[in-house]
């Protein structure tokens, strides 16, 4: 496979970089998390040095300036727990560094195929002694909890004394940026050691967090190929193992450090099983970790790979951004997909409606079995949503929290958080999507039906008839550019199908008897099922007769057109720079919301009015949000834009290689990766799986010479493969399926070719 | 004069009534504020034990949950100063105290004519000494940093030692209740003791703020009435004077306490000018004291006084709240009129568009020298204002802040704060109220016109042009639970009065010759002047054809109708009990907004509109404020619904007095006071007075014999008298002018008697 190694040489050491790479080359599997800093460490260079758990949180204060009922004073925040990066270096008594000595090479490598991160310095020390220094990192995708360093080093140019220090600290902060919304705002202590043991040479730290009742074990172990001294010791709950050994000139020493993380959401006795994951890790050559992880991965990019021919950067930049998906979803129902994974604290590792509008679409086609389990975790906080709809004053229904780790809302500013309801309807939406592609009827009567049913009733509360049409107020759509506004087409047409859904799976269980169960623990009636069709049927969809466009909202076009042209280019994002209140009076839009329904929900209008609308939005927006491009290309391609669907997708695709956003430091984009993906599949491929069937409208970028990828669609394994001249459907596996290509139905059997 | 005393018997000691005296018998001059806290002070039991200082503040941090760009951050906050109050009692070891022993009776009077508040105390000890307490306290009208407080005791029943203890204390707290968003919600000591010493007897301590670096020295001097053993010193920035004195049986001793408070802001050397004042206030007989006091007051009556006979109730009510207004109101330009007055620390002592729109008037037409310093105030904060509007992305203009004491913006959410645009437009047309009552051109040309010129552009750049007619998008009205709306009724034609005020004041400015010195200072032009025009005859003004009333905004009506009725009681205030978005979401109001602009601004509806309007907000407003009734009451009047107008008048009068609104403990309600007097003077007795002349529309309340008022118009004193046949209105000071009753024109010389 090609393009699936990335390398940069001559590492930089200036402060944006450090933290970049930190981010770029983190390992995480779903599970855990850990940033590539440097295992020396250093006092006083510019480091997020991270290690996460997905769904491991505590709460932290978050005051509000003034109080009002039911506004957010607590949040849950993703935590930095212990740190087992450490490893510092010595010959003689000359400590490995990057900022002293010689560094006579140096490179980072993310090899995707193999499921490491590798870290290669050749060094030559004041006194002119020279090493290779050789890094292996990897977060294991079979055992979760292990993370293992693999470190290397080989004498060049002499023999001598070397020594390594490699420590398991137990007092850890978070990272913080009191000037920048997006990361958190303050330092504090989440962590709180419990206690620490050695026990078989292996130091185990049990802590726990400061107010959410969480615990996490780390144990370490670390194993040396040459005989030396060795010590392992703990103090303040900082453990430290030194070896002093040893090396010839030409010779090379490994000391390979296992570090496994167990806390206490997933597991009962979280001690107890840091040591069996050792201690099974340990009876196992290292051989056979790196051939699971490799096997893994095969198994991964054999299902999700997306080829391009033609087009190295990009083919690259795409493969980059599927493998941070697999290393960022969660893989149990306790954890889902952070808005920057695993790879570092922006947004706090909060989950947002990013996973369902932007990132489930690849799991749904790719690893429906890890959808599923996103839709689970939905499940498992329904409660909550419920709680959160009652806070905002709704009888029935259940409100999803705008961001959120273990349920309850985290959102503190909630005009442009809380008041997004439309989330509601986006995991409706997911979940009926999911129902599309894979007939689970199963997961629908278990789980999915509750939440259809649930997010309906909130609609029905928090709309209204107004002349005898029905009117959603003082919500936020996608855009937040432009809060609390009436009638936002998003939310309208969102709810709407979420309404027209909640009756089609009611009509769908009940048909199958498997209604009665759902509808008695929430006490649902037809009557209910009706409100939902009536409310579905007169939903109020915004439309202007002049310009032939959907409006964003009510008074959206009544505005002043932001003149984005003669903004200087320092002001964006717009957001750092500009009074909420100057945003929401203009017509700006910091990223697609009628543009996104029109993709979403594109049999809502008429190619036209779609067209118009794009040409319309896409002179006032900003792009200010990583949700922005990839929507942006996908519609663009639906019109047959090809040359902006080509530039917004690449814009899309360079993201966090490139770090365009010049945040990537504080972590991926997970939401923008996700929607790369679609801009590829749904976008230049035109993928489309409704009630009726699946759709392709396939084309091919300029530059390009063939792209191919495969999809799961009711069981079935489906490869598609488009090159200049033709599109090649091959059925891999399972049952015959009926396709629809440029409106023209095929029945695929092994192959449809499609000129 | 008839009630102007205002007594309870037989004090209740349960929390809510300690705290509620404490405001209800404060003694304040507009300068320095003195909670009437029992002078003995108690540990354990609820008091909010406060002096204040008009316009003295110190910087409290207010952290928003989420950062956004041009949040406030940083808010001015009314402190609690020096505690001067302190004076215990004992006989022998006995110490006196209202929760042991025997309290034989007790009271409190405010006596408004002499301007003191009145303590009475019969106890009797534990051992059996009875003693009668009466305790006068005073802040001097006169001599502004002045507070007095008059401690005098006799033994009913026995002779013996008795001993005082007063106190001088540096070390003070602010009351805070972090769940009540109306005060502070963080305790924090914000004054900071610098030095202290005894100097003539008379101690001394100096003070400074944690942040704002302000200073205040209080000085305090006892004396006594009696030779004894006094003792005078000073400890850790508290100073106790010490007496210790025979009494026999009948025999009366006298403390008198002077405490002088000189604020950085007001006084260049403050411990000089504390020296001074003293001196000064102890080298007359106490006796001047309460003359000067006495007199100040004759004074303020024989202007300001409304008398009502056939309702002793009502007239003791609208009187106690007619002296709060004199004790609240800043004699100069550093200070204005806190919300609470200088009574209590509810909203932090900051001054909001209440004193525009709710106080002003009373000023105006009693006191237009105090009304000139409350519009200084607002020109010496102009730069601020300036500075609030660009940070709002105003290139142009002044924005005056929603909550401020020096002039920077205080709200913390500003969508109920900063949204409030129409601010800037209160203060405009307050200005030109004032200019019409005195046709003060020399305050116009110095800095009226400047205010309105910042303000009308500010108006221009808020909003923009749509079809043709004038947009102002993104605002919140008076009405705190809509908000951030478009086309707030009342802030467009509250905007659009600005603007033609602005070209009309610079059209008069320019034929006397004086616009230039104005105009060159802020670069106007006469475009802009044009602009101005322009804006104000195309504004767009919301109105329903279907209802045939203004809708309070382009979406208010298309909104749900809160069910009031069916609304449980213990659930209002209803900010208190259900999410913004909830009620942002309802047909609700909290109070008058498009029912105010038919007060202020009638000329721009006919009646029909203005009673249709009026019958249809009324049905929706729960006046959890306390901005509403009186505005109701003065509408009603207007529209001849004399029923509604009394009782919704009678509702007002009673609110602090009565604690109907339950946080009187935190302070009076200095706007709905203002407005309780607008509810006699321009709602039962009609007047108005608008460039083409001054008007009247008397009526009189069924359960009134007679009312009696005097307002000063042009320079000329007219006293107004209403009774149930006829009304009066005689001339008892200056030029004969045309006054207008019942929409027929007179010429008042001496007397004019209209049936």
């Amino acid at each position: 496979m090609k393009n699936k190694m990335y390398e940069i040489k001559n590492l930089k050491l200036d402060k944006n970089s450090l933290m970049l790479n930190e981010t770029i080359f983190h390992n995480a599997n779903g599970y855990i998390g850990i940033r590539s800093s440097f295992e020396e460490g250093y006092e006083g260079i510019d480091s997020i040095r991270g290690s996460y758990i997905n769904g491991f949180y505590d709460i932290a204060e978050m005051k509000q300036a003034e109080k009002l009922y039911g506004l957010v004073e607590d949040k849950q925040t993703m935590l930095n727990v212990v740190d087992t990066q450490g490893i510092e270096f010595f010959i003689d008594d000359e400590k490995f560094t990057m900022f002293d000595g010689e560094i006579l090479e140096s490179s980072r490598t993310l090899n995707m195929e193999e499921g490491y991160a590798l870290r290669r310095v050749v060094w030559r020390s004041k006194k002119g002694k020279e090493i290779e220094i050789i890094i292996k990192r990897m977060a294991s995708f079979v055992r979760l909890p292990l993370f293992i360093i693999d470190y290397s080093v080989k004498a060049l140019n002499f023999s001598s004394l070397i020594s390594f220090k490699s420590t398991h600290i137990g007092e850890v902060t978070n990272y913080c940026d009191p000037n920048d919304p997006r990361v958190a705002r303050d330092s504090f202590k989440h962590l709180i050691p419990v206690e620490g043991f050695i026990e078989d040479g292996c130091s185990y730290l049990v802590t726990k967090t400061s107010r959410s009742n969480l615990e996490v074990c780390t144990s370490v172990k670390n194993v040396i190929s040459k005989e030396g001294i060795f010590e392992n010791k703990i103090e303040n709950h900082n453990a430290v193992f030194s070896a002093k050994t040893q090396i010839q000139q030409g010779e090379s020493v490994k000391l390979v450090k296992y570090a496994v993380f167990c806390d206490s959401i997933r597991f009962k006795d979280i001690v107890l099983s840091s040591k069996k994951i050792m201690e099974e890790a340990l009876s196992v050559n290292l051989g056979v970790l790196y051939h699971e992880q490799r096997e893994y991965l095969k198994d991964y990019w054999s299902k999700a790979s997306i080829e391009i021919e033609g087009d190295e950067e990009l083919s690259l930049a795409v493969n980059y951004n599927l493998y941070q998906l697999i290393q960022s979803v969660s893989k149990d129902e306790f954890g889902n997909i952070p808005a920057k994974g695993l790879s570092g604290e922006g947004y706090e590792g909060h989950y947002f409606w990013d996973t369902e509008m932007y990132i489930q679409p690849f799991f749904m086609l790719t690893y429906p079995e890890i959808s599923k389990k996103l839709i689970e975790y939905r499940y498992h906080i329904l409660d909550y949503a419920r709680e959160n709809a009652r806070i905002l004053g709704h009888e029935k229904g259940a409100l999803y929290p705008w961001r959120t780790i273990m349920g309850k809302e985290c959102s503190g500013y909630f005009p442009s958080g809380t008041a997004q309801y439309h989330i509601s309807g986006d995991i409706a939406h997911s979940i009926v999507s999911y129902y599309l592609v894979t007939k689970d009827l199963d997961l629908m009567e278990k789980k999915g039906a509750e939440i259809l049913f649930e997010t309906a009733r909130l609609w029905i509360s928090a709309g209204n008839y107004y002349k005898g049409k029905f009117h959603i107020n003082d919500v936020t759509g996608p855009d937040e550019y432009t809060c609390i506004v009436n009638n936002n087409y998003y939310t309208n047409v969102c709810a709407k199908n979420n309404l027209i859904w909640a009756k089609k799976i009611y009509e769908i269980l009940k048909e199958k008897d498997l209604i009665k169960r759902v509808a008695d623990k929430i006490g649902l009636t037809y009557d209910e099922i009706e409100e939902f069709q009536r409310a579905s049927e007169n939903m109020y969809i915004p439309y202007d007769e002049e310009l032939k466009i959907n409006p964003q909202d009510d008074s959206f076009l009544k505005k002043a057109v932001l003149d984005i042209e003669n903004t200087p280019k320092e002001n964006f994002p717009l957001l750092l720079n500009y009074h909420p209140l100057y945003l929401y009076r203009h017509q700006v839009c910091k990223q697609p919301d009628t543009v996104l329904s029109h993709f979403v929900f594109e049999d809502e209008e008429d190619t036209l009015t779609i067209r118009n609308s794009f040409l319309y939005y896409e002179k006032i927006t900003t792009h200010d949000s990583s949700l922005s491009t990839c929507i942006f290309s996908i519609v663009a391609s639906k019109l047959r834009l090809y040359n902006k669907a080509f530039n917004y997708f690449g814009d899309s695709a360079k993201l966090d290689l490139f770090d365009t956003h010049k945040n990537t430091k504080d972590g991926i984009h997970t939401a923008n990766i996700g929607g790369n993906y679609m801009a590829i599949v749904y976008g230049f491929c035109g993928l489309r799986i409704k009630e009726s069937g699946i759709y392709f409208n396939p084309f091919i970028p300029e530059k390009w010479d063939m792209y191919r990828f495969k999809i799961q669609f009711e069981g079935s394994l489906i490869q598609v493969e488009v090159d200049k001249e033709k599109t090649i459907f091959t059925l891999l596996s399972g049952d015959e399926k009926r396709i629809n290509v440029y409106d023209k139905e095929y029945v695929l059997k092994d192959k449809v070719i499609v000129a």
